[in-house]
C-alpha cells in the first residue's frame, strides 16, 4: 500500500460532513479501488461546536482555514466553504501557491475566477478539480473532460438547478402560483431562505460557464453569460405551454456557433414535452450534451444534498489518490484557445410570447401588424375567453426570429394602451 | 509534444471505420487534449479491397491482424474484430502477452473470458480498456469506475440493447405484433439479418455481466448472469401493460443483495410509465445506476453505431495517451472479491401473468386457487371480453413472490386443459 493521500477539509456544511461520512463509511470500498489511502489530517469549519452528528476526535481543528492551504502534513485542500470572494478565494489560492492539490465544489469561484486560478494550477503543476462544483452527484466533468474527449461539443442544454426545476415542476403539478410554490419549497428546505441566486439563474450560470469552459477549451468572462430567472413565470403560462405541447424549464444552455463563437445563456425555455429534458422532473439535474459524433448523451441524477455531493468529491479524491491529473482546462494554461462570446441579441430561436391585453377591437390587429413589421411569423396564437373591456391574456408562438428583434417588438408591445402588464417573454428551445 | 501514441486497428467494420474518420476530422481538437498525438500505424481487416470510405495509404496493411499484437512500432492495439473466440481473442491475448495495451468494443470476450484477460492483463501492467463494450456512446464504465468511485453500488438497471428496445418500442407505437416488427427493424438496419443474439437477451447479458465485474469487485461467470429474450412478448401484452401503467423494456439487471451475494439477469420486465427507463425509446440505451451515497444517476444514449462506438473508443485512447491507467476490475488481478451469484429462482418480486383461456364457468377459480395455494396474493385481474366457449385473455398482476414459486404455478396453468397457450410471464420490476 502506497503512502496516504493526506487531505484537510475547509468547511463542514451540509458537502463537508457528507465527504466525512462516506470516507469513513466506504473505508473498505476506497480502500480495494484506490491505491492510496485517504486520511483526513485536518479541518476547519466556523464553530467547532456545532453537532454534526460526525466524529472529528483524532482531526486537527484549525480556526483559520487558510492553514490548511499551509500545513505541511497536507497534500490536498478540499474547499467546500462556498462563494467567489472571501476565505474560499484565499483557500484555494494558498493551496495552489503552496503547491498542494485542490478539491472544490465552488462554482462561484470557478465561474468567476476560474481563468485566474486555472492558470496558476496548470503552471504549478497541481491538479484544482471540482466535479462537485456541476450537478452534484452526476459525473458530468469527468464525463465531458474524459468520456466524451474525441468529440466536439455542439451544445450543452442543462437544468443544472434543482431549486428552479422544483418551483416549476410543483407549479405544473399544483397550477399555484410562483410565490406560494416559493414559499413551500422554502419551507421544505428546497429552497434557500434568500433564494436569489437560485431563481434569478445565477447558480445555473455559474455552472454553464463552467462547462462551457470545459467543453470549448477557454474559460467564459462570466459577464457573458445571459442570465434570467424564473420570477416572472405564471402559473397561466404553465398552463399554455403544457396545451401547446410543452414544459417550462430553466435551462442553462452553451453553444458552439462556429468559428470560435459561443454563446452561454441561461433562461426559462418551452422545451417539447417529448424532450429527455421535459421528463426530468423535481430537484433533479440534468445535462443533454450533442457532439460530434457520439450524437446526444443525457446524463441526469441529484444535483445538490450532502450523499450527491460527497459522491462528487471523494470522486475527485480517489481519482487523485489514483495518479489521474489533467489540466483544469484544455488546452492547458498559456496555450488557451481563442474564443468569442455571442451576445443574447444575436441569438435566433423561436418564441413564446403572452400578453395581457384589453379585450377591445382592433388590439389583436395591433399587435400581429407589430409582427409583421418586424418580420417574425406567427405560427399560432391562443386566446382564450372574452371578457368584453376586461382584460384576457393572448399567447403567440412565433417562427424563428432574432432575439434584438424580438426584443423591439415587445417593446412595442409593452407601450401600447391595451397592454395591462409586463409582456412575458419566453424562448423556445429545440432540444 | 511527446511521443506519439502509435496504434494499431484490427477490424475495420462500422467501428473500426468510425475510430479512422473520427481520429483524423478531430485530429486538431484531439491535440489540445491528449498530450501525446494518436497515430494509427498498421491496421488490419477481412478484405483488403472493401470500400470504406476512409483512406487508409499510409498505413500499413496486415493480413493475419495476430501481428499486430506482435509489431515492435505499436503501443496500442485496438481490437474490434468481435466475437468470443478465434481472431479477437487470440490478438487480445497475445497483445498482452506482449506488453501491448490493449482498447477492445467486444463485450463477448470480456463476458465469458475477462477474469482470465483481466488477470494477464493486470499482472503484466498493461491496459484492457472497453468503454466501448458496454453502452456504445455513454461513457458508462468511466462513470461507474472513476465518476461513482466512492460509491456502494445497490443496483444497475440497463436497457442496453437498441434492436430490442426498438422493437418493443415500435410494437408500442404501431400496436403490431413480434414478427412484423422484427421484420421492419432487419430491413431498416436496425436488427441483424441473424437476429438471435440480440432478441434472445445474449447480448444484453455480455453487457451486464461487465457491468457487474465493473461494480461489484468480480467477474461473474457468465453462465450465472439468467437471460431470457423477448420473443415471446406478444402486441396484447404491451396493450395490457399499458393500460396497466406500464411499459415493457428489455432490461439488464445486476443487483447487489447483501453479503457477497449478487443476481445478474437480464428478461422483459414491466417498468411504471413515470420511470426514467420507461421513457427510453428507440435504440437509445441507458443505464440507471443506484448506489450509496449519490442515490441514483441515468445515463442515456445511441448504444450502437459508428459514431457512438468510435466516440468511446477514441475516449480510451485518449486517457492511454493522458498515462490514466486502472486495473481492469477493481481490486486488480489476485485480491479478487468473494463474490456468489444468487439464482433466478431466488429473486423476489412482482410479476405479469398472461393466459389464454376458454371462457367457460369454473376456470377463473380454478386460476385463482393455483394462486391462492402457492400463497402468491394478487394485485389485480384484467379479463376483457366474453366469448362463452371462446379463447379470451386473462392477465393477472401479483404481488411480491419468489420466482421459483411463480415457476410452479405457472406450470400448473400451463397443465390446466382451459389453458390454450403457454402462459406469458414477466417480471415488473420497480425501478
Amino acid at each position: 500500500m502506497d503512502a496516504p493521500l493526506r487531505i484537510a477539509i475547509a468547511g463542514l456544511g451540509t458537502v463537508g460532513r457528507g465527504v466525512v461520512k462516506t470516507l469513513t463509511r466506504h473505508n473498505d470500498l476506497i480502500a480495494q479501488r484506490s491505491p492510496r489511502p485517504i486520511e483526513i489530517v485536518a479541518v476547519s469549519a466556523r464553530d467547532r461546536e456545532a453537532d454534526r452528528g460526525i466524529d472529528l476526535s483524532g482531526l486537527r481543528w484549525v480556526e483559520d482555514a487558510r492553514e490548511l492551504a499551509l500545513a505541511n502534513d497536507v497534500d490536498v485542500v478540499v474547499e467546500l466553504i462556498g462563494g467567489a470572494e472571501g476565505i474560499a478565494k484565499d483557500v484555494v489560492t494558498s493551496a495552489i501557491g503552496a503547491g498542494k492539490d485542490v478539491v472544490t465544489a465552488n462554482k462561484a469561484l470557478l465561474a468567476v475566477h476560474g481563468e485566474t486560478l486555472a492558470l496558476a494550477a496548470d503552471s504549478a503543476d497541481v491538479a484544482l478539480r471540482y466535479e462537485a462544483a456541476v450537478a452534484g452527484g452526476i459525473p458530468l466533468i469527468k464525463g465531458l473532460r474524459e468520456g466524451l474527449s474525441g468529440n466536439a461539443v455542439t451544445r450543452i442544454t442543462g437544468i443544472l438547478n434543482g431549486t428552479c426545476n422544483y418551483i416549476l415542476t410543483q407549479m405544473e403539478d399544483t397550477g399555484a402560483d410562483f410565490g406560494d410554490v416559493l414559499q413551500d419549497a422554502q419551507a421544505k428546505g428546497y429552497a434557500e431562505a434568500d433564494p436569489g441566486v437560485d431563481i434569478g439563474g445565477v447558480d445555473a450560470a455559474h455552472k454553464i460557464a463552467i462547462l462551457a469552459a470545459l467543453a470549448f477549451g477557454a474559460p467564459v468572462p462570466f459577464d457573458k453569460v445571459h442570465v434570467e430567472g424564473i420570477e416572472a413565470i405564471e402559473a397561466d403560462d404553465i398552463r399554455f405551454a403544457a396545451e401547446l405541447g410543452y414544459r417550462i424549464k430553466l435551462l442553462a444552455t452553451a453553444e458552439w456557433l462556429g468559428h470560435g463563437r459561443i454563446g452561454t445563456r441561461v433562461h426559462p425555455a418551452l422545451v417539447r414535452q417529448r424532450s429527455p429534458l421535459a421528463e426530468v422532473g423535481g430537484v433533479m439535474n440534468a445535462a443533454l450534451v450533442e457532439a460530434e459524433p457520439v450524437q446526444r448523451v443525457l446524463f441526469e441524477g441529484p444535483g445538490a444534498g450532502e450523499g450527491p455531493t460527497a459522491s462528487a468529491v471523494v470522486a475527485d479524491l480517489i481519482d487523485l489518490a489514483r495518479g489521474l491529473r489533467l489540466p483544469v482546462y484544455m488546452p492547458a494554461g498559456a496555450e488557451r484557445l481563442e474564443r468569442t462570446s455571442v451576445p443574447i441579441e444575436d441569438h435566433v430561436g423561436a418564441f413564446y410570447v403572452r400578453l395581457k391585453v384589453i379585450d377591445q377591437p382592433g388590439v389583436m390587429a395591433r399587435i400581429t401588424q407589430i409582427l409583421s413589421e418586424s418580420e417574425i411569423s406567427i405560427e399560432s396564437i391562443l386566446q382564450r375567453g372574452r371578457r368584453p373591456n376586461g382584460v384576457v391574456p393572448v399567447v403567440m408562438v412565433t417562427h424563428e426570429a432574432k432575439d434584438a428583434v424580438m426584443a423591439q417588438a415587445i417593446a412595442q408591445f409593452a407601450a401600447l394602451e391595451a397592454v395591462t402588464d409586463d409582456p412575458c417573454l419566453i424562448r423556445i428551445e429545440n432540444v
